[in-house]
């Protein structure tokens, strides 16, 4: 059987099956998490995860200059420790890069990565330069957060709110204007939406604000698409979830006019987006975003709540439709 | 200019003198030793490694089996650790695969991961799975050693003996086995070639032991060939240095006769063995040396010694000749 064959979900349980084994005592997390936690001490956990982006890929250099491809890297694994709450501490990163490739474009890249983890205060410790046929880097982060505050997939339960940290499609609609399929018609609006896919954040401030409140059940970033990640935050919780409030990016909303699409797709499966998909009591709820909204600026938007019930549905035209995981798969994309 | 025309270590002081800008006080060891320490509590030090394998560059098809291309993942990331005398933890890794890829394939290739990583209680936690053109394997490993223990490469100093914790050349005489080039003429060394060059030993415990003697003063391992290698140890040392007694593996001197070849060239420039090189206090070596051959049953090699004079030189026909730095280099490679 090929790859082609099974999805990626499938071929992660096959081989979590196997290297769950080498599990020791230290690890408090393994695979299937935005990032792996230990204990390295009685004081603190320590988070760890790996991305890898692969010209033709995740990127084209068509459509994202070199030290976008390098913020994208960076802000990859970021955003992973966000989901767990956690402070970035340090990176290591993998080269693969062809012979015939130039040395300034890579600098260029190196840069971009560099002025990502910078404003994050992750440090880039070290890696490995390979030859590789295609431009590859892999970033592996590593970051601490207190025993009490550290978030997984798993928490979430029946009843919780279902919130974002911000509206969603935006990076989708970028990608749009960078392929020059469509003109948004308004430059503001363009240079937001090209700035959500060539320079996206991690919510690395908001994901450790959230993390110290008790109230925060789960939380996952939603990197592959809303759809598909909502989806694996119900399974880990074991529940399903009613969405009923998808906030959708003003450059999503034109985009999808302008080209007669569904302005919903671009945010349920938009994907290469940085929020953070939080499951929050009930009860704690309205408070918390009022003082998330306090503190950083932007809205925790309420989407819907986890419920009993297994699948993802919307609200839509009166009635709810089953959400599909079209979220972005790596052997099918 | 491209990569073509650049070293691979001058490749990776450019990008470091642009990541070094993100080095935060947390971190006691950047780019430029076999692994990247930082401080995560007072009593431990966490050293961080990536190593990547790629299918044509470092490994095919034709001469390793699947599991030997895990095994070789897992032994490379567990020889850096072994380096810094740090106790391994655990590990992610990061996998290239084309969607024609067959699945049992994968799975063994994880099987040979977990199989070596198991038998040095390093757990593996998470990772990457990705689309590529061809198969990568990019493992990131994280160890953790006593501040007082942790070892580097910068630590030499004149007068040091050198060491070795084994034999050399054996990896690259079973190459020439594996890929059909020689016949050794003995059933027996052709078996230990083999297994040199596709199930190789990381060398942890004995970095570990090494590591906790103050006498011990630079580990690297030799994973790309001594002779590359010993020349980071000097650069980084500050120092050069004299090798009178290089030990070639017997299966190497089989493979050397058969082929009409020079044995030393297997034993400095063979790569792909993990090995390490040692510097040691002259007037402790004798001492720690029978005591590492009482503990290991293997011997610790003196190869020769540190010396203020630039450069590595080796006896050779009762003179100095210098000995290049003809490892491999993955550009030229």
């Amino acid at each position: 059987m090929t790859l082609a064959r099974i999805s990626e979900d499938e071929l992660v349980s096959k081989l979590r099956a196997i290297v769950d084994a080498t599990r020791t005592t230290r690890v408090r997390l393994g695979i299937g998490d935005d990032a792996a936690m230990w204990q390295p001490s009685r004081s603190h956990r320590s988070a760890i995860t790996t991305d890898a982006l692969v010209e033709g890929v995740h990127f084209t250099r068509e459509t994202m200059a070199p030290a976008e491809i390098g913020w994208r890297t960076a802000v990859a694994s970021l955003s992973d420790l966000a989901a767990m709450g956690a402070r970035p501490v340090l990176a290591t990163i993998a080269l693969g890069v062809s012979p015939q490739s130039g040395v300034e474009e890579l600098l260029e890249i190196y840069r971009g990565i560099a002025q990502c983890a910078a404003a994050a205060c992750l440090a880039i410790v070290g890696g490995d330069v390979t030859r590789s046929p295609v431009l590859s880097l892999t970033m592996t982060a590593v970051g601490e957060v207190r025993p009490a505050h550290a978030k997984t997939r798993s928490g979430g339960r029946s009843g919780n709110v279902v919130a974002v940290t911000g509206d969603l499609g935006a990076a989708r609609a970028g990608l749009d204007v960078a392929r020059g399929a469509v003109s948004l018609g308004d430059a503001e609006l363009e240079r937001g939406a090209l700035l959500a896919f060539r320079r996206p954040s991690a919510r690395v401030r908001e994901g450790r604000w959230l993390a110290a409140s008790a109230s925060v059940r789960a939380m996952m970033d939603c990197s592959d698409g809303l759809s598909t990640d909502i989806a694996r935050l119900c399974e880990a919780s074991g529940v399903g979830a009613h969405l009923d409030a998808v906030p959708i990016a003003p450059s999503a909303l034109a985009a999808a006019r302008a080209l007669n699409e569904d302005a919903l797709a671009y945010a349920l499966c938009g994907g290469e987006e940085y929020e953070l998909i939080v499951a929050i009591e009930r009860r704690a709820f309205s408070h918390l975003a009022s003082r998330f909204a306090a503190r950083f600026g932007r809205r925790l938007h309420g989407i819907g709540a986890l419920r009993a019930q297994r699948g993802v549905v919307l609200s839509r035209d009166g009635g709810e439709v089953p959400v599909p995981r079209t979220g972005w798969d790596h052997f099918k994309g």
